[in-house]
């Protein structure tokens, strides 16, 4: 048996999905903004997947901007909310410390421009609070984004409550929803954010494809110069096969999300009370606060590639955070900002579950992580430190 | 008989590129930044996806980067080669008045951030010549991008030698290629040139997925900021499917694209030997210096959106010019680069071919185009007024 227990890096295209893709490849191959017949049948299925990506998080179609991908619309919602924010000589911009990457690298990117950063910390449970934000907000704030779900820890933010910390001084929300679309309840009216960014390959939908709510009055700034596509907001022909895929996707997770969040929750609680049983381990992150299928844990006195490398080839296909940023030897910088020593953070595994996994593929994992960590704290000199009382224990 | 005559505007997948990427949206669809197998098995695809698509140009692999499409691509070599050129205080860009908007709105913004841009004219011939660059060459200018062919007149560009003329002067250069790779030879070490933009789907390639060639020593700079894909230059998880038929279609486009060249070549020639009998009509660019597939024609007394949509109507999919600025009413900024007169400019058809068009498909437009223009001018105005002698013929 071979898990894949990742989702949280990528998920498999759904069948519904892929095959509502299939048609636009060889059939109706027009490029959307063409006159002729071809093409208008591009761009009625363009504006019929607009729709339906709308609907799903309970925007208007004219509030969605399709991108190239989940960071791409990080990128532009920042940017453009920075920009808005520098017409009114307004240059700092509030986040939190453990956002994704494609936050971060923007941020670093306008404070080269002259924009003030300020990284709220990260409470211990992997939670920031609307007190945090308020606190931070000052009269030059621009814009605050604060990611809705976690990549690695897989921890719910308060976002509706941030976005009313927000408004009521006037500061424009954004949230990075990448990995909270299509896995929770997501609807930009409740929440009030004024921009939102998913990716459609993190539920069941085509990678390569996102979008970007931007409410109405956001004044969408270019990441990508050219044609007139997306209201002359993000040029290059439409990728429409993979934009049909993910109004299929995105359709296809909402329709059953109440079930399918109870299903999920159900195999990770499972996964929770049995790796909680391994010796010096800790899960991190809220144990209520969390996304239905993330988990991460910490095995102390292991390091974290091991493990991966262990668990695959026992069949578990699992990460130590973010696929985005594997191929760095440093501790995971989310981990870090929950206040974990260097020598824990090393020790993490994520498993990320979704509505494909079964109940039997759960007890693989249960029975393989145990396994590996034994297996790998024999071989361990910390470990061994540790079990003499050499050194103390962490967790 | 419905024909498919505006493969400028986007081609349809070919059967190779679609089977080729089918697996990697339900079967090989992890992460390629994962350790895990899943993970390595899509990391082995981008790789070798990387190494086709390097050949296809004679590059190096570590000289491919791929984008989210042509667009991008254009957007982030300009950027790049700017900024190469602010570090020495060289702020001066030089490019052509008939590129496509990914590169002149990139232009407009770096004018924007203090950058100085010179926009050579066009010969009437639709061709850019080296001398017209060096004259334009000073000792500030950073990069000079002209585009390989033209998309709405198909004319191809003396990129080797404008390369020597800009190396020797210690210029970068950059061609946009989009309308190139795949319809013509591409060699970027005979070109010699420093960046090079392509897109998937001009060349029987998946839209949303396009590459940019930065030879080594060329300090790319991010367009998406992000994780480390791309070795840190484009954020953002791989579009793996993308990419494959990306590959895929390079490989196909390239492997005959000789007895393609001759094919194709053979279908426009005859479509420009019986349109050129329409009285009072124009091929728009040099006969000779074109890439296979295009040709662009102005019929006097004629509108194009009427003439595009009369073609539909008797099963001929066409354009006016580029599909990126199908919505606007302004005539095309190609053609008023040529030196057309506005009211010229506006009756102008592009029709561009693949090796996927008949030689029956090609009669039919023969028969359809002439019926469209004498219907047409039948019911107009201004053809009245020229044929009654009370305005001067301009065609």
């Amino acid at each position: 048996m071979y898990v894949y227990a990742d989702n949280a890096a990528t998920t498999q295209v759904s069948r519904r999905a892929a095959e509502a893709m299939l048609p636009y490849f060889t059939e109706v191959y027009g490029n959307a903004s063409s006159l002729h017949t071809p093409g208008q049948r591009a761009m009625e299925a363009l504006q019929a997947a607009r729709e339906a990506v709308a609907k799903a998080i309970n925007a208007d179609h004219k509030e969605i901007y399709f991108t190239g991908g989940g960071s791409e619309a990080d990128n532009q919602a920042i940017i453009s909310g920075a920009m808005m924010g520098a017409r009114q000589g307004k240059k700092h911009i509030i986040s939190t410390a453990f956002e994704h990457h494609a936050v971060l690298h923007t941020l670093d990117k306008l404070k080269k421009q002259g924009f003030e950063v300020t990284l709220l910390p990260v409470h211990e449970n992997g939670v920031v609070t609307p007190e945090d934000v308020a606190a931070a907000i000052r009269e030059d704030t621009a814009l605050v984004t604060v990611m809705f779900v976690n990549n690695e820890i897989g921890t719910i933010q308060p976002i509706a409550d941030i976005a009313r910390v927000c408004h009521e001084k006037g500061v424009l929300m954004h949230t990075d929803a990448v990995q909270a679309v299509g896995h929770i309840p997501v609807d930009v009216k409740a929440l009030d954010v004024d921009m939102l960014s998913m990716a459609a390959h993190k539920f069941h939908g085509p990678k390569g494809v996102g979008a970007l709510y931007a409410r109405k009055g956001i004044a969408v700034v270019n990441v990508i110069e050219g044609g007139q596509q997306e209201r002359g907001k993000r040029g290059g022909t439409e990728n429409i096969p993979g934009i049909v895929g993910m109004a299929a996707a995105i359709g296809e997770a909402t329709e059953h999300l109440e079930d399918d969040m109870k299903y999920v929750t159900g195999l990770r609680e499972r996964l929770i009370e049995e790796l909680s049983k391994i010796p010096h381990s800790r899960l991190n992150g809220d144990r209520e606060k969390r996304v239905p299928g993330t988990v991460n844990f910490c095995f102390e006195g292991i390091e974290g590639e091991s493990l991966l490398l262990w668990l695959d080839a026992k069949g578990v296909a699992a990460s130590s955070g973010s696929a985005c940023t594997s191929g760095s030897l440093d501790p995971s910088h989310v981990l870090l900002a929950l206040g974990l020593p260097h020598e824990v953070a090393h020790g993490s595994l994520r498993l990320s579950l979704s509505v494909y996994n079964t109940p039997e593929e759960i007890e693989h994992i249960i029975q393989a992580v145990p396994e590996v960590v034994d297996y790998l704290r024999g071989m361990s000199p910390v470990w061994d430190e540790l079990e003499r009382g050499e050194r103390p224990h962490l967790i």
